[in-house]
C-alpha cells in the first residue's frame, strides 16, 4: 500500500502549501481504526460489511479489507454504481427502497453485482413483486426497528413475516434481516452502549427467528452502528456487523465514548485570515461550507462548536474551538467558561480542525488530502464521489 | 430566455418522473424574487452586485441582469475563475484575504478580470505590498464591521487609515470600504431591520468619509446582506449592495421577515419511502445529505425543522415538516404542539420539502432541476460548482 500511496503523491505538495480550506485524512489514524473494528469483529466470528456512505471513496473502500473486495453498504444508488464501477460485487443497499428505485437496482444485479435492498412495508414488498417477472431482482432484508429511532418493524410484528410471504409468492429473494442502532448515539461516554448492543442484537436475531418457525429462511442478520459494533459483548445469531464513521471517527464519537480525540483522522485544514482581539476571536478560512452545518455536539455535556482546534500537525489546543461559522468564516475562540489563553495564530498560519461529524463534513469535499500521523507532505490526494 | 430554458430540456423528465432526492428550482418564483430586489435598487439609484455564493451556477448568474454580465460577489476563489471562464469580468471576492490565496487573484487580474479583495489588517496590507512588484494586483477594499457580527474594523478604527497608507505606499489600489450586516439575521418578522440597514450603510459611509479626509479615494461604498437590502430606506453615500439568498429565499428569510412561503423558489424532491403509524411519522428518501444539516429556524418564534412540506406542485401542507433526518431519511410529522391531522401520504408519493437555509441546501447538490410554478415538466437542469 505504501508504494501505491506514494505513487499518487505530488511531488512539492504540502499541508503547508495547498490550497484552504481542505480536507486531510490522517491515514496512520485510518488504518488503525480499521484495525481495530476488524480485529474485534474476527475475534468474534462475524462478518463486517463496512458502510461506504461516510468515506464514498474507492480509495478508502480498497483499504478496508485485507484482500480484494470485501462486502459493502451503501447509502444512494448512486454509491452502489460507482462501487460497482470499481470492482464490488457484494453491496447492501440500507436506506428504505422507494419502489421507482427497483429498476435501477435491477441494473445492478443485471451487470453482476450481488445487490441486496432493504424494505419494512407491504407496498414495497409487492412492488418488487409487480418488478419480479422481469428478473434480475435484488435480494431483499426487511428492517427491524430495534430502538424506535427510525424506520423497521419491531421484531415481533405480524407485518414482518406477511412481508415474507408476499416476497415468496413472487419469486423474490428473502436473504434475512437488518437492524440499525440509531438511538445509540444518544448515549454519552460509553455508558448504556453494550446494552444499546445487546438490544440491536437481540431484536435482530429474533426477528429472524420468527421468520425462520414461519419457514423463511433468513440467512443475514444484518446489525450495525459504530457505537454499538465497538461495545457489543456477544453477537450470537448475529450474521454481519455494518459501521460507517469508526474508520474515521469524529467528535460526536468522542462524545459517546468510542474513540478518543487522537483517533480522530479527519480534519479540515484553514488558514487564519483575521483577528478581533476584543472578541478574543481569530477568523480563519474555514466556515460551515468547509465544516458542514453539523452541529452533533451541541447536546453533548461539552459542546465543541464547529469543531476542536489542532495545529498543523494535529496537536490539539486544549479548549480552542470553533465558535461559530458562517459560509466561508470560521471563528475561532476559546471555548466557553475556560480560563484558557488565545494562542498567537498569525495571519497566514494554518490550523487542523476536528469535525463533529464526519459524514457530514467530508460530504463538504470532493477530495481527501492524505497524509501519515506527523508528517507535512501529502501522500496522495482521492476523491470523492456525491450526490444520487 | 423562454426558448433557451426550454432548449435544454430532456423531453419526457417530469418532477414526477426524475430521482429522487433533488434540488428542485422553481423559476417563476426565482424570476419574481430577482426582479424585486432588482428594481428596489435601481429606484434607488445604488448598484447591484449579487452574491452568487448561494447559487454557484452560471445558469443563474445570467438571469440576474437585464443584459450581459454584470458585476458579481463571489465567496470563494474556485468560484471567481469559473465565472470568469464563463465570461464574468467583475467580481468581488468577499471573504478576508488569505496572504496565499495573492498569487491566485494576481492570475485573475492577469486574464482581465476586474477583480476585488477584501481585507481588514496591516499583516494583509503588507502582504499585497510585497506581491505588488510582479503586477496584476486586485483592487482592495476594507472590511468594515458595522455590526459586531463577524470580521471588519470599525468605522472609526485609525488601522483602517493605516491599511490605506500601506498600500499606497505600494502602489496597491485601494477601491474604498465593504461591510455585511450579518447581525440583522437575528431579527424576526422584520423588526429591527430598517435600523440594521440604516447602521450598515452608516458604518460603510462613515469609514469611506474617514479614508477621504485623510487623502485617499474610497470611490467604492459597498453594503449588504438580503434582510437589509430588502428594508433599507435610504442609501445615500452608498454604490453598491450585495445580497445573495434573495434570489431563491428560504425559511430563514421568511422567519426574519423578508419572504413568505410562496416566495421561495428552492425545494427538494422526496419520495415516501416508509411509515411508522405508531409514531405519527413518514420517512422520506430526503435525510440531511439532500437538506443540509442547516437548523436555521431552530432558534426561530416557529422552528421549521429540517424543512416545511409541500406537496409534488409546490402548495404547503400546514404544519407538516421534517422534524427529523438522517443521512439519507427524513422524518416528516406533523410540528410539535400542532392539532393537524397526518396527511395520507402512500409508500412511492412525492413531496417538496423548503429548506432552511438555500446557500446550505443548494451546496449538497449538483445541479438545479428548473421548473415553472405550477408544471411538473423539468424545463431544464443547471449545473452547480462547488469546492475551493
Amino acid at each position: 500500500m505504501t508504494d501505491a500511496v506514494h505513487a499518487q503523491a505530488s511531488a512539492a505538495e504540502t499541508i503547508e502549501s495547498i490550497g484552504t480550506p481542505a480536507l486531510v485524512l490522517d491515514l496512520t489514524r485510518f488504518e488503525r481504526n480499521v484495525a481495530r473494528l476488524a480485529q474485534r469483529l474476527e475475534s468474534q466470528g462475524v462478518g463486517f460489511r463496512p458502510h461506504l456512505k461516510t468515506a464514498k471513496s474507492v480509495d478508502v473502500a480498497e483499504r478496508l479489507f485485507s484482500g480484494g473486495r470485501g462486502p459493502i453498504t451503501v447509502s444512494t444508488l448512486k454509491e452502489a454504481e460507482y462501487f460497482a464501477d470499481a470492482g464490488f460485487t457484494d453491496m447492501t443497499y440500507a436506506v428504505g427502497l422507494a419502489p421507482d428505485k427497483i429498476t435501477r437496482a435491477q441494473a445492478l444485479v443485471a451487470r453482476g453485482v450481488d445487490a441486496t435492498v432493504v424494505i419494512d412495508t407491504a407496498e414495497q414488498a409487492r412492488a418488487l413483486a409487480e418488478a419480479a417477472p422481469s428478473g434480475n431482482l435484488p435480494g431483499v432484508l426487511i428492517e427491524i426497528d430495534c430502538d424506535g429511532h427510525r424506520g423497521g418493524l419491531r421484531p415481533d410484528d405480524s407485518r414482518i413475516v406477511a412481508i415474507a410471504d408476499i416476497l415468496r409468492g413472487a419469486g423474490v429473494p428473502l436473504r434475512g434481516v437488518l437492524t440499525h442502532a440509531g438511538e445509540s448515539y444518544a448515549c454519552r461516554d460509553g455508558d448504556g452502549l453494550p446494552e444499546a448492543a445487546e438490544a440491536e442484537r437481540a431484536a435482530a436475531v429474533a426477528a429472524a427467528e420468527l421468520l425462520r418457525r414461519r419457514g423463511h429462511e433468513a440467512p443475514v442478520v444484518s446489525v450495525g452502528s459504530t457505537p454499538t459494533a465497538h461495545f457489543a459483548r456477544d453477537l450470537a445469531g448475529v450474521t454481519e456487523v455494518r459501521a460507517g464513521v469508526f474508520m474515521f471517527f469524529d467528535l460526536v464519537m468522542n462524545g459517546i465514548g468510542v474513540c478518543t480525540l487522537d483517533d480522530i483522522a479527519l480534519s479540515v485544514l484553514a488558514t487564519v485570515v483575521g483577528h478581533k482581539p476584543e472578541k478574543g476571536w481569530i477568523l480563519v478560512d474555514a466556515g460551515w461550507m468547509a465544516m458542514s452545518r453539523d452541529r452533533g455536539t451541541a447536546r453533548h455535556p461539552v459542546d465543541q462548536g464547529y469543531g476542536v482546534v489542532c495545529d498543523l500537525d494535529g496537536v490539539v489546543h486544549p479548549d480552542l474551538i470553533v465558535v461559530d461559522a458562517s459560509q466561508e468564516h470560521g471563528i475561532v475562540a476559546i471555548r466557553p467558561g475556560s480560563a484558557a489563553s488565545l494562542p498567537a495564530l498569525a495571519i497566514g498560519e494554518r490550523i487542523r480542525i476536528l469535525p463533529n461529524h464526519a459524514c457530514a463534513t467530508a460530504a463538504q469535499h470532493g477530495e481527501y488530502r492524505v497524509v501519515r500521523a506527523g508528517q507535512r507532505g501529502i501522500a496522495a490526494t482521492w476523491q470523492r464521489m456525491g450526490g444520487w
